[in-house]
């Protein structure tokens, strides 16, 4: 019998299901109620039935909910699998949370991979008990002129939108190229529309006109919101908007101020998501129960805490017949729990199995692939070994202006101008306090390009990171080039990490074997290890929560100010070189 | 330069809009608020700009808004165009009124063409300033054990959803075939929805059980709510839920309670539909403007009665990216109106141009395409000249007990048994009051297939109809088969129509002469002409308010009770043929 068929049958009681859960306040997040002493019947991994009474048969398993909520499973409408942590590894970790699906961008991944990177994630989790979905980039890289060849071609992008279960494109942080605009760029995000794809949207700082300007070339979503103003505007223009709460911000208090200052504002396209959630963070908080958790503390009603992470990303992501409600015809994914404000689940069911109880994992969930370093993107792939006169910059000058890149927080960069001495016809930092090496390696010039780092605050040797967003060209920072070069050699013999050398010696090393971006690690050893290394620069004075991830935002040219490229150090507003 | 390149030039000032509307309270259905002293810029039939102040070039015309209200155009959720009122004719009348979009059925023209009546449908309306979108039958005829083979075979439906402007599967009036279930009939609902399409319910008197094994089988609307409880349960089953408002039942009052006695009741998914409004009621009361103004009367908020006729059908048919709001990127598609409460409006917009001003339609819609006879399904031809003869009952008794149909309302019926005299070998139905023979042409049996009808009210010689729902085979009324006779020949002479003749005279005569179900006419000449049969028919007793569409009804095997079909009488519940 094929499902629908068997649903049929099961709905009108002719068929037993194969499991009931009762007594339940059912969280109805189509009608925004609690519907007490309600049904849920079950059978071949969708909903047949909801109601008051479930026919219940010889073989039926039947589960009392003893009064808690019955609630859909989670999702996440813009998560970031595809770097750090791999989607398997996250999966197994916020299943017991109640997070149950994630739309993952993979601008990361096919960085890192190109187009195959996607077909590596696409693969790797099709068969496990959670509900990936998957962005696909439009551009690769975001800024052409400095980072190399667009390889994501409109050919490639309609091969990677073809797959149902690609339903979006991937953020685009190079948006001010289309105000140009960039003809071929808006030509594959009119395709993208007419596929009926989404497009997910990175407008930070953006003006009000150039908002309007993206809406109108047909982004549906953006995530970059840090004041309610900001939302506001982005959802009353016919936006779906996301409220971030992560480890890059978390910005829930000022952002809740839309909800919690307009009672009536409809809220049916607002939507929360942590964007990206360390491992650190996710073993700290968990995942879309945290967020639920805290948009209740700051007086949104459970009840659309809970749309904004079910019905509304699933209607957003048109997947509403299938996931983020609990009604006949739906994939049976559903939590079990004691109490909306802090939902954390007693039971998890994925497809009508149950696959964590009180916290606890109860499915397999296999290892997520290795990746060999000659499968990277041929472009990532140095010059080996590396060695330290690899990030020498020569003057023949005796004191030298520099342009610098000043970390003003964990994400963003200003630029600074300093007078540094030069030593034997190479600029020499040792003198200067919070001074640090950055070199990224360039294929385009077959060197690396090396400039300074300052607000760093640790004075560390070396350290060697294969993720450095978007491109993902191998990222050394340092003060010294002997442990810069040893670390870079380190990270490359590890097929990929991050890697830190004080004088020397190895201080401490994460290693990132899936293509240099994921760890095939736990969550827990990525964390411990990730720990390690931040704490150990934290001790030696850097400022910042986390220190490893502000450091590969360095060359991430989606965000303000200047960042270092295959070109040099440039300043991403005036789009120029300002070094070397 | 193409649409969406423009459109961002516009956003940023760089380009002059065409149209700017000025000093206008922004109806936003995106977060359910009035906004004051907005500005919304127009390019090239699409929204450019939302905001505090578009750019003004010097050839942009500019419209002051008076402080009035912008809405979005009017979006009817589940139309039926494709009967009596052609689907051009019906756009011209209620342009004006503010609705700018439906999505009709189309059984009723598919029943009376084949797959050819949505060709038709499809190229009439491709190029008028009025969005049709189309649902496309799954199945046709319903019952094909007493209706005729099914001409919708998977093959034909692919190809018809193929359409990208068929958006939907239309309303499954046979939906008691899926309960066995009939497996050819799932599996194309379960194609209709990979294909991302809807499938629009028709559950009226649906059990609770059966309602879920719908829902479980992917239907994804029902408009067939009588009560309160009924639409409730349609929406926190994950329904969009239909509340309808029209001829053929206008059920708003006790269907708002819904709201109104639970105001924190999730509306994104409720939505106003008239169903069908007759010609005559389309001149009385406008459309979707007039079910605005009940909902608001019956205490249902302004903006979530515009909300329901606006974003929720819009995002209910994938279309938000387009239609169903005001912001940047969609269709120009707007109504400038005085009060929300009764929003006729001053101005009506489609694509940007002018289509109405003050009720007065200022665009060009043509005429629709006439279809001849021959052209309509060969199952619907009947032998020619039709005889008094086709419409003799024989029988070799005195007297005979005969299962009639009995009127219960307009358009409900049930079985009744009378018992009739038998003369010269006929059943003689002369001397007995408020009875008529019923025949519809019945081409598997090459004949007229004749029984009795009680409950019409009206003693008539002979009414002919090209439209006897869903089949449209011929159906003729009357008590005088000479009177029968005659009108069928008529009626077939005109290429279709609706013909009343009275003692060898005819009475009047309305032309259907698109494939016999939809008239060339204007509404009010089609209205007129229907008004004048309607009362001749009620002057001579008939009790219900639209005597014709009853009388249409009649074969309509998607409602209880007992219907006359191309087999004979039916009993719709034990289907079985209880007469001849």
């Amino acid at each position: 019998m094929a499902t629908r068929e068997g649903l049929i049958q099961v709905a009108l009681g002719r068929v037993f299901p194969e499991l009931i859960i009762k007594n339940i306040n059912l969280v109805n997040v189509y009608s925004g109620e609690i519907l007490k002493g309600y049904e849920v019947a079950v059978w071949q991994g969708r909903i047949a039935y909801v109601g008051p009474e479930a026919k219940i048969g010889p073989l039926t398993e039947v589960v009392d909910g003893r009064e808690m909520y019955l609630l859909p499973g989670l999702i996440d409408v813009h998560g970031h699998a595809d770097f750090i942590s791999n989607p398997l590894a996250l999966a197994k970790k916020i299943l017991p949370t109640g997070t149950t699906g994630i739309l993952t961008d993979t601008h990361d991944i096919c960085g890192a991979l190109g187009p195959k990177g996607l077909k590596l994630m696409l693969d790797a989790t099709a068969d496990i008990p959670f509900r990936y979905y998957f962005a696909a980039p439009a551009v690769f890289p975001p800024l052409p002129e400095f980072e190399g060849e667009d390889i994501f071609t409109k050919e490639v992008v309609a091969s990677l939108l073809a797959n149902p279960r690609v339903l979006a494109v991937s953020e685009v942080t190079a948006w001010n190229r289309l105000m140009e605009p960039e003809r071929e760029f808006v030509a594959k995000l009119v395709y993208a529309q007419e596929q009926g794809k989404r497009i997910e949207g990175h407008m930070a700082g953006c003006s009000y006109e150039k908002l309007n300007a993206l809406i109108s070339c047909g982004f549906t979503s953006c995530h970059e919101s840090i004041t309610a103003a900001e939302a506001l505007d982005r959802l009353r223009l016919g936006l779906y908007t996301i409220l971030r709460h992560g480890s890059i911000r978390a910005d829930l208090e000022p952002l809740s101020e839309m909800i919690t200052k307009n009672p009536h504002l409809d809220t049916n396209r607002v939507m929360l998501s942590p964007d990206w959630y360390s491992p650190q963070d996710v073993l700290k908080y968990g995942y879309l129960n945290h967020l639920i958790s805290e948009a209740v503390k700051l007086g949104i009603p459970s009840i659309k805490a809970i749309q904004m992470v079910t019905i509304n990303p699933a209607t957003y992501l048109g997947l509403d017949n299938h996931i983020g409600g609990i009604a006949p015809g739906r994939l049976a994914d559903m939590l079990l729990v004691k109490e909306l404000e802090n939902p954390l689940p007693e039971t998890v069911w994925v497809g009508g199995k149950v696959v964590a109880q009180k916290g606890v994992l109860k499915t397999e969930i296999s290892k997520f692939p290795e990746v060999r370093l000659q499968d990277w993107r041929d472009e990532r792939i140095p010059r080996t070994p590396v060695q330290p006169e690899d990030f020498a910059i020569k003057s023949a000058e005796v004191m030298v202006e520099i342009p610098c890149i000043k970390m003003v927080n964990k994400t963003i960069t200003k630029p600074v101008n300093l007078i540094i001495p030069v030593k034997n016809g190479q600029i020499d930092i040792q003198g200067s306090p919070d001074l640090l090496k950055i070199s990224l390696w360039s294929a385009v010039r077959d060197s690396w390009v090396t400039g300074l780092l300052t607000g760093f605050g640790a004075e560390v040797g070396g350290i060697a990171s294969s993720i450095a967003h978007e491109t993902h060209s191998p990222m050394t920072v340092g003060n010294n080039e002997r442990d810069m070069a040893l670390a870079a050699n380190r990270m490359l013999e590890l097929g990929g990490g991050i890697v830190i050398f004080e004088a020397g010696q190895l201080v401490g090393e994460l290693p990132m074997k899936n293509g240099g971006i994921l760890s095939s690690a736990d969550l827990e050893e990525i964390a411990q290890g990730m720990t390690e290394l931040n704490t150990f620069l934290q001790e030696k004075g850097c400022p910042w929560d986390d220190p490893i991830f502000g450091m590969c935002f360095l060359a991430f040219t989606g965000l303000p100010y200047v960042r270092i490229t295959p070109r040099g150090i440039i300043d991403i507003r005036q789009k120029k070189v300002i070094f070397p």
